[in-house]
């Protein structure tokens, strides 16, 4: 899994590795939560979410989650020709610069988590020149560092195609976003985070996370299409719409050669979509876990899970999305988001707020007396 | 406001202090937020905690609300003796020992959040002869320290009575329980905390709270009881049948002679109700946020805002518990929880893991980039 090899067997080695949770020390963490000084079941979704890390490090209780590393994929979107969204398709770029300059919403939420930023370009359409402070621009992620975000320059091409039109990417290109996303994972556990998470700036990205989780849930597009960041009802209308065509275009593909879970995110996903899905399987693979952020990380989940099942055991819902279709992706995951407060703006803003609850939820395993050893009477059955 | 003023001089001089949040703070907070880089409201609840915590400190943004002191009042609770908690009522004792031991849950999750953490005998009905670590208990709340948990006694007397008999406290002795709980929050005020928790701790307490809520509300006593700690349909039954006694027992005494909010709290609440009721108006007297944690600080938090409605412009609540009392507590309060985790365990668990998100509400007002600022297009209309 370096850069050196092909990006398809970057691919091959990263499914290769992927295993389950480990059942021994999933049930040794069930046992010790109910040893904890506090009646059973009481700390909710903080045990489970213990148990979950447990087992995905093979032991009871895990390592703390910390530090933790955000990648925040920046990618453009053919389909923001069809006037699905509100916002010039420029500010992705602009976002970019802001990130970089630590100004937008993920950088004041990762600064208060402790966690390092780093920004992939993905696929910009418009040109970073004259946006990028000098030195920004790293080899790859090795080289962050907690008080300065960094950008690594991973674009496979700038700017997906149209997808109401025609496919996003070729297959090729997905493979090369996976194989980036799988190669950078793995670069931040080699330098020690043990905690990732997807963060995401895309104009656009809303409709091709919503023709993907249709395309791999089934789900009607009026289901799973949302407001993004800010459209009124007609725009709505018109955006679900959108997404309808995408997915008509995708079923008559479908129909004349059956597609595989790469060939459906090159037809209907986007280039952060790619990575992104890498990303998680190079966290599952390296055993570290990764919390989630909205639709965008969602919808990228679903290729991953689609690819490698075993992936979701690395995989935390850092929040849960006001967007519609984040909703349908999480129940065909399986997982519960850890924070629930109507939040819509991607960026990883939604996950980097969760990483104090699944710090906490560790450090509760890891710390807490038990009944025997603090002397504490259990409850008549 | 100090110790050496009477308890009733304590309580007026606090209710004479309380103000509601300040309109042009907030006006400035809701400004501030439309200039942001991000899509309007896309922070969901956290913009709504950053303008509510400038309407506090009357200035935007509103300073850190750092760093955080924890105080877990304990007490027992005569109702015990009904049999409606599967656990002895010894556990409250020696709790208070795990939680001076750094053991308990909230002791883990206040070293998480970096927060203080001081334990109140607030009526603790069993001996802690034998069960206190040597040099724990101090004078009063200024000599705590984050590092360890601190101890200080102020038992207004040992136990409540039973509430389904007769009242559980004398009127003057919920007075001085509302005075202890508001010289606890000064003194952590005046020693520098910027955000307080309430914590509880005692056997039997969520049936004094279900009276309480069912008392302050309106509220059928089987729509606000729940099972605590863990109690099967039977005992839940019978924990319903009990609070509809202590109920008709105290529409009796209001029939008599109708009851202000004291004397409710003194007929159906507990001795750590008194103290939490009075430490969220000693809060909000200092405009210092309080994070209230679950049914038991709504309940207190009922009396708090029936003697003075401008307290809960001080209030936080930090999670949605899953005792049914608490969203009919927090419906009537017009609070959103933050944390929503299936916690069902009090100690001020649930208000301690929202600390993060409270501060990270109030960075993204002082640290995010604005649209001018940062050279980002706004979106058209």
């Amino acid at each position: 899994m370096t850069d050196q090899a092909t990006p398809e067997a970057t691919l091959e080695a990263a499914l290769a590795a992927i295993r389950p949770a480990d059942p021994a020390a999933l049930d040794a963490a069930r046992e010790r939560q109910g040893r904890l000084t506090k009646p059973a079941g009481a700390l909710g979704v903080l045990e489970e979410v213990s148990i979950r890390l447990a087992g995905l490090a093979g032991t009871c209780p895990s390592p703390d989650p910390a530090p933790a590393a955000v990648a925040v994929f920046a990618a453009d979107h053919g389909v923001h020709a069809q006037g699905v969204s509100p916002w010039p398709q420029e500010v992705t770029a602009q976002m970019v610069a802001n990130f970089l300059a630590g100004g937008a919403a993920v950088n004041v939420l990762a600064r208060q988590a402790g966690a390092a930023v780093v920004v992939v370009d993905a696929g910009v359409a418009t040109s970073l020149e004259g946006l990028v402070p000098e030195g920004a621009v790293v080899a790859d992620a090795t080289a962050i560092v907690p008080e300065q975000p960094r950008l690594i320059e991973r674009a496979v091409r700038r700017g997906s195609d149209d997808i109401s039109v025609r496919p996003a990417m070729t297959r090729e290109q997905a493979i090369q976003g996976l194989a980036h996303g799988i190669v950078i994972a793995g670069e931040l556990a080699g330098a020690g985070y043990r905690c990732l998470v997807a963060g995401d700036m895309g104009i656009a990205n809303t409709t091709a996370s919503a023709a993907l989780i249709a395309a791999f849930t089934g789900a009607d597009p009026a289901d799973v299409t949302g407001r993004g960041t800010g459209i009124d009802d007609e725009a709505h209308r018109h955006k679900v719409g959108v997404v309808r065509v995408v997915l008509a275009r995708r079923d008559a593909e479908n129909a004349a050669a059956p597609q595989d879970p790469i060939d459906i995110l090159a037809s209907v996903g986007g280039l952060e979509h790619a990575q992104i899905a890498g990303f998680i399987l190079g966290a599952a693979a390296h055993r570290v876990p990764i919390v989630l952020d909205g639709v965008i990380a969602g919808a990228s989940a679903l290729v991953a899970f689609a690819l490698a099942p075993a992936a979701v055991d690395a995989c935390l819902a850092g929040h849960r999305s006001a967007e519609p279709g984040h909703a349908v992706a999480l129940q065909q995951l399986g997982l519960t988001p850890l924070v629930d407060l109507e939040l819509r703006l991607g960026e990883g803003s939604g996950a980097v707020l969760a990483l104090p609850l699944v710090r906490s939820a560790v450090a509760v395993l890891r710390e807490m007396a038990t009944f025997d050893g603090a002397g504490v009477t259990e409850k008549s059955s």
